[in-house]
């Protein structure tokens, strides 16, 4: 359990998941259930599946809902929340909007003209003037990120390390551009960096590459890296990898995936070591320090 | 006329291009011929097109025939060359060996192990070895690099230069790890960087994602900077853009294209500003003070 006051005061008041698509809401919703703590699921129509939440308190909204959820919110008491999985490009009807939700219209006009990162602020920055308590899926499931070390059995080799450790500064470099979450690095050079496309388009890139005979990487080099830009806001806007990352990895000949340690949601550790190792890969989550 | 006393001194020594594909060998080749200087082509079979260099004195050369080649340059009493134009992956019967080329292959074998720059840098020190000086396009026609300013009619904005300049921030960033000759910005951000796909593929990543509405670029925002590496060696890897590069910004609904003046080769940049300006491009030369 946390040291943090701020924490540990809050783990018996109820706590909101605001969730999006993939496991990892449900995952959170596991976690926070486990610990006994009360827990309302509100799930974006068209992005969670309600189902994959096992028998959480649990309502559905489209976003065009707003005001409603925040109704019920106040209702239940709750004054903390977080926002986690993804959303896919809402439809105009998600987005339309109930008359409660009219009034806050204005602070995501201005939020959505900044682009992505302007946008996620301003989701942040909206439920904080509302009053409540945005927190990370990391303050309240730390377990849900890299850990330090393998995640599976396979370990990184010391020329492998040696190459995450040239990625991480590669991506720190490009940090002060506001971009650079993730690139893959092989035979001593950089072969791929992510920008607008993503991760997994930049992995899939690398796949093409291989299978066109344009790219050659020897078995058991290349490597993907992964971790956030400084001043990424972590609470709304944190790196993932899953399942689909680690079968990409493999379409793409690559060794292994380095993970900035407890800055990588990961979801279920666990079960992913176990798929790397199926897999043949190394999964590292490497501190900032390099250990 | 340059003051490089290097270069004055030998304008009318014979010089050899050994040429590859594309518009860029037979632009040299009618440069140099118009100076008055006697010219020698090499023309590299399967990627030159001898009927390109009208009625240029050449010769066509496998790859594995680079011995028949050391003879001809000798015979001619040829000490300077040019290596300019793209090279495909040759065919292995492209490389096969002539009896006078063996005894050449530890060089390019010890070179091939490093990846691509180091083969460059190693068929630039095999030329040296062999006793010969070999020059940049750049430093034989420097007419064929971008010149400082709009290549046609129109100019970018001030806030096009903007995002030209912190592109090549950006491309600065990068060079410390040898990647990153072109990068696309948009809306503020960084959309994309060049790593090993090169340059055209980057561009079509843009053009797709525009294309399935995962990016919005407005009409006027968009641009691609391009410019070396630091340290990459302007003698045989000078980057370079062509009409296909204009097609493609135009297909990813770019607004122009940024490149360092005097560092990347444009081959005609009168023809280029007239497609310029037919594709309601900009395409402007940034000197390094960003005059």
């Amino acid at each position: 359990m946390s040291a943090d006051p701020a924490i540990t005061s809050a783990t018996r008041s109820p706590l909101a998941i605001i969730a999006g698509g993939g496991d990892f809401p449900p995952r959170l919703a596991e976690i926070v259930t486990g610990s006994g703590r009360p827990l309302f699921v509100a799930a974006l129509e068209g992005a969670a599946d309600p189902a994959g939440f096992g028998a959480a308190d649990l309502q559905s909204y489209r976003l065009g809902q707003l005001g409603r959820l925040l109704d019920e919110l106040r209702r239940r008491s709750i004054t903390e929340l977080v926002l986690i999985g993804s959303l896919p490009r809402p439809s105009f009807a998600a987005l339309r909007p109930e008359a409660s939700t009219l009034k806050y219209l204005p602070h995501f006009a201005r939020a959505f003209r900044g682009g992505d990162d302007h946008l996620l602020r301003g989701v942040v920055s909206f439920f904080e003037g509302q009053g409540f308590a945005v927190h990370g899926p990391a303050d309240i499931a730390p377990d849900m990120t890299a850990p330090i070390g393998a995640l599976g059995r396979r370990m990184a080799s010391p020329e492998q390390k040696a190459l995450i450790a040239r990625g991480f500064e590669l991506l720190a470099a490009l940090s002060p551009f506001d971009v650079g979450q993730a690139a893959i690095l092989a035979d001593h050079r950089v072969i791929a960096i992510e920008a607008a496309e993503g991760t997994d388009a930049m992995i899939r890139r690398v796949a093409d590459m291989v299978a066109s005979g344009r790219l050659r990487i020897a078995k058991g080099d290349g490597v993907l890296v992964k971790a956030p830009k400084d001043g990424q806001d972590l609470r709304v806007d944190m790196p993932a990898i899953g399942p689909q990352t680690l079968r990409n990895v493999v379409a793409a000949g690559l060794a292994g995936i380095g993970l900035r340690a407890g800055r990588v949601l990961v979801g279920d550790a666990a079960g992913l070591g176990r798929l790397a190792d199926q897999s043949g890969l190394f999964v590292e989550g490497v501190a900032r320090d390099g250990a």
